[in-house]
């Protein structure tokens, strides 16, 4: 079985709670555990790991390097403007990271549509919600 | 069945032939014959349109306007970086727009990660080839 | 009798249609007969011609040249913002050209506040609704 | 009657003497005049006051306030540029402020082409010469 | 008994008419009596001034120079982002001044958030309404 | 009675040790036990928290979005410059935060005069020392 | 005969009519029978088309690569400053393609002095009217 | 007698007190004796002017234009750097117009050495305290 | 024996795997081990502490102030372009920190090419691999 | 017969050594003798100068500017991109000089497509290596 | 006697040639002997030199440094907008330096408003053509 | 032996003389001659060469190409910051050039922070005053 990271950054953990005109009503373990679902459907193993730490996010990616991930699914959150360390690393592992935005961060305050993530990226989906995770899992599945 | 509009701007019609290495070697026929069927899976009627002309392509998404259109996949190719007119249409419409881009748009020269049209678009899809295409029915339909 | 064009850029057909409380419920055929009838008044003879192509408007612009045109009334509509080859069409012309803008650009987006048609324009009017159009002609008439 | 201000910024009281070839010959005094006049005719009474000192011009906005004043015709001469202060009186009075410029302030230099007053006025007119506040009226009667 | 200046821009004069929901319902009247009573807590001698001319807001701050005032409250009012003239007045006067905004003024236009002032003040408070002429006052008297 | 998060951000740690003749000879202890006393003064349970990590400062703003926390005064030191992650978690919270910063920023280097926060902070206070912490604490009172 | 396409962009149909002082008196009609001339004698083929409209350009440009066109000498008019997909359909052909301004674009308004079709042109001759015509010949003669 | 407007912009009535090490620790009123005196041995009538007021300094700059003056030597103190008004006076008036600085405006904060009066003036003078004015009656009375 | 300290950023825990071409193929372990024996050869204790996360970098060089520390070689990896948190901590401590990067970073992405850590440096290495290293202990040794 | 001088740039010497795969194999010699019979020709007398040096390249034009030399053919190299002193001189002669590129500087870093010759050359010619400086003497001769 | 050293850039030496409109009809040499002159008057020995390189410009202030000179009067020429080697010189020698322009710098292209010389230099003096010079000898002779 | 150039740009010959508390009170003679002994410890012909011209420093380099030198230390002063003639220069050559400078250039001002030759050269050391030239000599013998 292929097996897929789905990383979410700073305060994806309070979905659910947060601006949830912007961001919705669902939690994040609503979420992860309807991609988990979806994984299995694609005979993938989906796992999932939050952190509002940068360098927490570093270290689960520099780990799946060496635990046989094939694809990651990457919501850096509003790490996505600023963290060349992150950027570092997603371009440093071997296997592709979509970058996935629930919101579309090109019709939000100028500073969210630039991403720093996103020239080392597979590629980027952005604007429909959780379905975005979703439509990046397809996308590696399809590799 | 819901009716989608699949436009493709400018120089697409060349797919195959243009820069394969960053394009494929796909034919925009047999990327539009996939989507069509793709579309009978989810019991969309899936019509494509393709111009080079910034005009033709405002007219087209007009057009829809009237005809019972229920959602439109739209790759800009190049007018996605200046058509404010394009933008204009878009935000005119009623249905939901998808912006798609087959190469990584962020990957490449500093001026392609600008988007006009994305702040009016639904969201935004970049990176997945004509994959992405297909990830934007899906999204369309799954409203 | 003194002959003026009317020209309307791209998106300008589907007034009443589009975005009504930035726009207005007029549509664009009814601002036309109004200015047909307001020109008669002021024995001018008024034509009006809306194009979504940039190429068009020039060809419609190059052509007064030709036809004994006294003066145009041009809402370049989002070509105002890029299209230095309209630019160019207006400074290439003898007659005088007046900017229309039903809104006023200047309360809007940011982009929207820059016009590359003013600096070869006679003057500009915005912010009016369609009462500009009648303004733009009172000054083409007392010129 | 409607009273309506009309309202002159810094240097323009030296009107016919100041660089004739981009502001004319007329003085203020005979613009004013054909103003009271052309407000006569549309049942209006208009006001004429010209000042070189921003906290004078904003006293006399923040006077129209409370003296059942209608609207404003406001040609804020270099003020335009720089005066937040006049920006922010024009925000706050409740009747419509329509600002004129006699040049075509888009066609000189690139610093003259921003107006700081324009996103909270009504509408802007510029380059027609003293036409301009006359179309001004008219726009201010219309309503 | 310490004398404190307390100084009011452009448009100060008119709050609690000028847009109520950003500045709040009080007047200016009943902030400077507030502040007079406050002041006379702790044993300070109140004043204020308002002015809408920036040369009058100069002419009173180096008339402090000379009467013995101990300290300054000043909310600059629109002048905040361009008043150079006034910075080189601040920085001229030996007593401290604190810079007050009613309003956040980082949560408003962009042009709203910098201020030339700030670098020649003792420090700033911006956002707590009429409250923060009070919060600068206990600072000027806790020196 | 009213529970108030203090929050310091990077390097205050060693208030007393860094720089003092910016920062003062106060150690961060030193001012905890100040703002505790003049808590209670107020009725308020005040509880200060320092990390040098976003990640933690986050953590412990989403925290007190679930323990009854009624306001928070806010330090985010160089953060203040760069971290939208931390704009985030201060936007996310229903309680309000105010921006302190013991020196005057906008004094300082001109990257110091860029704050990230400040847009969803309820107020900002800068220039005061350690001052600044108590007069957050009573415009949090006063509210 | 080895074949090449001179393609002229917008306005240029009416040359000896637009501002000769800038362009010269030479009509189109005669600069490319000139040019049709000097083909004969290199033994070329030259075809020349002009349209206002970018969409009938890349149409022209994409029908050349079909045709066993060999080389064009392109002068993009004002579509040389901001149309990208112009340039992307010079990028796309695989004949060189010259790029010629009549005028010395590097000596006129700031905006004209980039072009975004350069970077992906063969070469650029600029500012010797219509002999640039005939110098981009030889040159695609030479190689 | 050749008449000489001499005109001191904000806060150089404060000269002698405000930041002496920066403006030297004369009085205006001494500077403005010696040049009286200076213009007497040129056979020049020196009239001097001071004003904290931008208003008040174009009503100046108009009055000489009808008083018979032959020249001005303008220190505009801080409004150097943004009073386009004043720009637009210096521009209108027909006799010659001297820049002159007490310290040198290039050698300080870098919005210092921008002067928009500048490019309308004879010349300009900066960086060698009061002698600078010396120097432009001299330049003034070489004419 | 001198203590130095030799801090490295994120990423760098995984040098030898991570884009060898840049980096080389040396491991960090092994690049530290050689340092380690250098400072022996210079009579120094020579201690290395890795971390991704930005927080425990900055902890690691506030613990050098306080253990008697005589220096510090610094590698921020991708924090050197944003961590203002980082520079301040850098520039609180009272020993020497030299800032090291493998790779030249003027080669490379311009947003590389600006440190934010430079300017509180005592100096600045950069391009010799991890012969930068023992340059820089080189340096700390000779002061 | 005409005399035409041909004037190298900074490192043009070393043509054939330096990044032939940029600049070519021809040495400058080669160039400069093949031009020298191009010139027999077309009746000139082409004489060539190099330098490294902006003052001697600076003299060679003002010497030029005294002997009869009718058009210059000039490679400013690097200096193309900042060197005004050259273009002061380029401005100052009488006869007509024309800017040429080896390589087409558009294509390259983005430093090299702003040259501060252009706009006081007569023309620009670049991407056609030395055939470009062939072209530029046709262009001279037939004017 | 006081030694005095005027030194002139780029181009000086063409005057009366060289654009005369601009820069006068009088010649670098009849400007040198008239200085002389005025230099005996004030009882200074007044050098001339003139260089087109900016390493002998460089030369000549550093010879300077050693040969007791007491002033220098300096036009760079082209050379005020770039040359940082020839501020670093002027900041390096111990006596002053003033810069002179013939023509108002601020009134032309807007490049030529910038200077880099401006910062270190005593003052500047501009626009009053040769005149320049000797107001510049005279502040010398003041200090 | 290996023979290395070292290169010193302009006002390095003043060493000891400009600004001692930037540069240090040593001479470039002790300097060079300090070099010459290290390069003899490690078997390295070490030869110095400054000048205070561009051309003469490219001529320098190009002539090193010939003499098989073998690597290049080079402090280019303030052409460092915009001689884009040395970037080529050094870009030209086939061997090793390091640079080198003694202050830290990225804490002085801004301009300063920018190297026009950093992304050519192999490395870049700064902020060790002479020291720098040792380490520079050091890592070109280590390679």
């Amino acid at each position: 079985m292929k097996k897929i990271l789905v990383l979410h950054g700073p305060n994806l953990n309070i979905l659910g709670q947060r601006e949830p005109t912007v961001y919705g009503f669902e939690t994040l373990a609503e979420i992860d555990e309807r991609l988990r679902k979806k994984g299995e459907e694609l005979s993938c193993l989906v796992e999932s790991f939050q952190s509002n730490s940068e360098g927490a996010l570093i270290d689960a990616l520099q780990c799946a390097m060496r635990d046989g991930t094939a694809g990651c699914v990457f919501n850096p959150g509003a790490y996505t403007h600023y963290s060349i360390a992150l950027r570092d690393a997603v371009a440093a592992v071997q296997f592709p990271v979509i970058e996935v935005h629930l919101s579309n961060i090109y019709a939000r305050e100028s500073f969210r549509s630039h991403s720093v993530i996103a020239p080392v990226a597979k590629g980027q989906i952005s604007g429909f919600g959780s379905l975005g995770y979703e439509l990046a899992l397809l996308a590696l599945h399809a590799q």
